[in-house]
């Protein structure tokens, strides 16, 4: 975003020395994006396997960048001096081999694949199929929800060099529109209630030669997928809200596809034991993200859209609750790619800078 | 469709002569575009408001037909002869003023709108603000859902002239998903834990100028709307799935928009109170549709799009279970314009027609 | 189609027996669709390299046939009985290898893809890029532009075993729009000011896995494409111009890819030596075009859509004369799957028909 | 765009005071959006008579300003201090009368609609209808098409009160497609070829209730609109280029309607006289924008995306040359909104800021 590239004086002189693995992914690319908006970083290297020796900005001309691109094989990893922070944007199986390595020269490293988002390396196993040798560094690592964790993000930091496993996309909406409801109403819920019902735009499903994603399978159509807690951020989700009510919880998420390039909803249900009122729970919400920089809980009658979310780390929030069923209905509407992806990164990044 | 139209080989020679009353809304348009592909009908006037005066085919180039519509006020209805059947695809409110006269006159009527969905009008009167003093023709009304009330339709219409309440978009599609195990497997349903979620393109919003319903408002976005039970499809469900049941339903609705003109899946959701196998459900799925000309219930892992829908009457339907919250999900995927209306409508004239 | 299909009665008892080769391409689907309305034909097999051994269902669930698909070798075309016409989809170059075979054996043959759209094999090979060796047919084949090769199609057909070349979907258009203009003012036009921009939905990319036509890569952009006469079309064109013209006509053709999913239209320049007036192009217009069944000359100050033309084999034209620059603007929206392509090949699988 | 704003250190004390008329619509608000990412100006009221009274951010909530819209009336203009600069985003037809007011007051006009486009008010009074009172005042307004202007309107803000006619959005992609050849190469040109066809996305025309531009009439449609120099864009072009070649020049210009919401490609189409290579044509064209910060000639065989200009100021050209024809195609893709309106816009500012 040229117009903004160059109206931003650059008055840093000591600034962050960073590379991005996995960068011409779209999470990738749009966390290149939003890193050159910034005068207190420098962007030393970018990580592509299928587009080494090429320029970035031959694969996404409209990212002004003179960088090429470079094969980041564990020799490249090995040898990385005077660099602050790694962030992985590779696919899942890939940060959990290179941190360690990172780790042990100093180097932070924020993981936007799934690697490092599980303290219990045997969930991860299970449904990531990938077998781990790093539990050590895995139990450093912190899980990096900036609205909820950022006191845990920061005492890692201070603590020496963080690993930070950025969390999903759904996860990241569902656990927006949830977790004020269970902190403060844990006692009176129903915990078999949650379902999560999820709606992402396909740059969610990468960047591939895949016919199943062309424009003609995919457009004028909406589809589920992944039912029946197939989906992987199921087990992300379950954990997180596991915690905060202190009791093994399973929930029920539903993803699917729909026509449009980013965005995400997620419609997320929770039934209550007792009567309730909507005002109670929205002032929970309110109080919860008053001071939030992102998080926005609508006013009445107001539903959340994904076009104001776009390309921003805006959160948008309604609440909604049905007396007749004692159920209430959260839905969150956020960018799968910025706050659902680089741009929670990047408030991850803005935590280690501070 | 003119290839599809100038090869049908004009047999019959008795065809049912009709009308379509605010044929050129979405809806009525649609059906006025299946029914000209037919040679056993013959359409004898389209009514708008809007156009009247004009041809139906300046509004609607791509259908063709010479005719011009006409305004089809009260008198135009007393003064109508010769006709078989007429069509609602009006706003709510329309139908119930004109059907009284109709029904006089022995004129079959299909209402697309909502008027004759209630059997109970104080359920009418509550979630559509119309009075209503038609209660003996609305106690004659049958409910339109061919799939399961196709001997009733033909009860009404064997006794006499039908009124036939065509089911609503979001309607059809839950209730194709939900009934067969609603009626299989009630004794061990938690009847509290109905919730259905739906999504819909654009062109369920009708054609009209409004701000929130152009391109690029709705474009890339994606928005849930009338939460917590207020979207009018509810009561809708609710008194089918009593009925059902024979127990007072409550359910949670959420319907969402997304950047589609046609299309719409409803995603179903049903807590059982004992442990079940996902074969059992299947297998009671595929017994109740195996001669359904419509329905279809998908193999394992293959899951509905509404793209194999589109301009169809199809409905594709997949159940999935999860043992851990003993929840099944049953999503089906229609055109809301099409299986969800104006095809539907045309599935009650041809039981009219046999 | 399926409420159109079980509502067509089946009447004819000597139904054209045939088979369509590349039946999972876009082109070939909806050429499946389309046949599966008819009831004066019957489909024998459905060819399919890819999807050999599959239900074609299972590719394409919302059409409905039971057929298997073939892998149709060599072999399998010797081995045909008791067919009456194959009608080729497939990628160019394939069917210039198997119609000689098939004309002998006394089946029909209508081709879309590009293999028998020229007279001069030299022009063929140099954009085609496959050496022919079946000079003696092409010489026979005959191009399938119904709306003005009708007679020669009639003829070739009367003649014995037909091969017809069916058009390209911007040449159909293309054709359509300037034909008439050409035929009837060639000695005033400026025969070196021919210009053809075109716009395409992506379904004309095909049905590949490929990273460029990926729904993020495609969705909310649009891009010309082989611009400066790279196109296949440039030289279909030329070669239909030169024809009418009677002298070697050069034309610039510029296709953009647009986002959605079908639908085309061609915007054709042309430069009139002399001031003529825009009542006298469309009185052209008017009276070629008045008996046609697809093609609609639009009122003045009623601009083509697309949209009017989706699923249909519906051409919608405008024209516009500008007195300053003494120039025409000719432009045409079809369904480039249909009118451009499987509705074409109908039309002309009707002239064998009848 | 939160991620953004939250980062930009605050520096200058000094910041441009500025106003924006017409905030809401699409230009404005994306004025509105890009002016909030920077930290060397102040925004001091937003006028808007649609939502005056209402907060912005209820119309756009993705964008974070608390300010509250106004009503921007002649005593309002008058009663105006300590401001430097206003911004008009409004209809055409607003800016001329209140312009010549803020100018008396010493402050600036960026005036985004097209009052002070044109030299010669004949032109504007023709084409838009107004009546125009403020011939001193439109005899000093530059026309502020950055990339080939700047001269003139660092000039004009150097004389005094600058008042800034910024250009349209087709205007701007056609002038930097085929300024460079026509400066370059005008003795060899023949001044009767030019021809541009423009592809828009239908933010362009504007946030307004029309069923025209709603969803379902715009969605999976193409359609050319304005034909036949009926586009106001054209005697905008007309006089750019008569003033580039110093002869009255005439073009054709068909915009077309496509179904994204921002985004617009211009072919632009012009003949040699002579033979020429594009080789020539291109070493132009790398010379003239070699040090551009925003336009960025294509290598060959890489074609413009609109995509790759979303949410930039950039613009993307490519130059095909066609031999057989000895015609070229200048091919640029911006976005709409930006390049084509707000953005460019604030390159006028910076000019006003240096």
């Amino acid at each position: 975003m040229d117009i903004i590239q160059h109206m931003s004086p650059k008055v840093k002189t000591d600034k962050l020395k960073l590379g991005v693995l996995g960068s011409t992914g779209y999470t990738g690319a749009k966390l290149v994006e939003l890193l050159l908006l910034r005068n207190d970083i420098k962007i030393e290297f970018l990580g592509s396997q299928q587009y080494a020796g090429k320029k970035f900005s031959s694969v996404y001309p409209g990212i002004k960048t003179d960088l090429e691109c470079v094969e980041a094989d564990e020799s490249f990893i090995n040898n990385l001096e005077n660099i602050d922070l790694v962030f992985f944007a590779t696919p899942n199986g890939i940060a959990h081999k290179f941190a360690p390595i990172l780790n042990k020269k100093g180097i932070h490293v924020i993981d936007l694949s799934a690697d490092y988002r599980f303290r219990d390396l045997s969930v991860y196993e299970k449904h990531y199929g990938f077998k781990r040798e790093d539990k050590e560094l895995n139990d450093k690592a912190v899980y990096g929800l900036v609205e909820f964790n950022s006191e845990k993000i920061k005492a890692a930091i201070k603590a020496g060099t963080a690993v930070i496993g950025n969390p999903g996309c759904y996860t990241t909406s569902s656990i927006l529109a949830l977790t004020p409801a269970l902190k403060a109403f844990g006692t009176i819920i129903d915990t078999e209630s949650i379902i999560v019902d999820g709606k992402s735009g396909i740059s969610g499903a990468g960047r591939k030669a895949a016919t199943e994603i062309i424009f003609a399978e995919t457009n004028e159509s909406c589809s589920p997928y992944n039912l029946g807690g197939q989906h992987r951020h199921t087990p992300e989700l379950e954990v997180f809200y596991s915690d905060i009510l202190e009791s093994k919880i399973n929930i029920d998420f539903s993803p699917h596809l729909i026509p449009m390039t980013q965005g995400l909803v997620t419609t997320n249900y929770l039934k209550f034991k007792e009567d309730i009122s909507e005002d109670k729970i929205r002032a929970v919400y309110e109080k919860t993200y008053k001071d939030s920089k992102t998080v926005k809980v609508l006013e009445p009658g107001v539903y959340p859209k994904t076009l104001w979310a776009l390309n921003t780390n805006n959160a948008f929030i309604q609440i909604n609750y049905n007396p007749e069923t004692r159920r209430a209905t959260f839905t969150c509407a956020i960018d799968n790619l910025v706050k659902g992806a680089a741009g929670q990164a990047i408030e991850n990044m803005e935590l280690l800078l501070d």
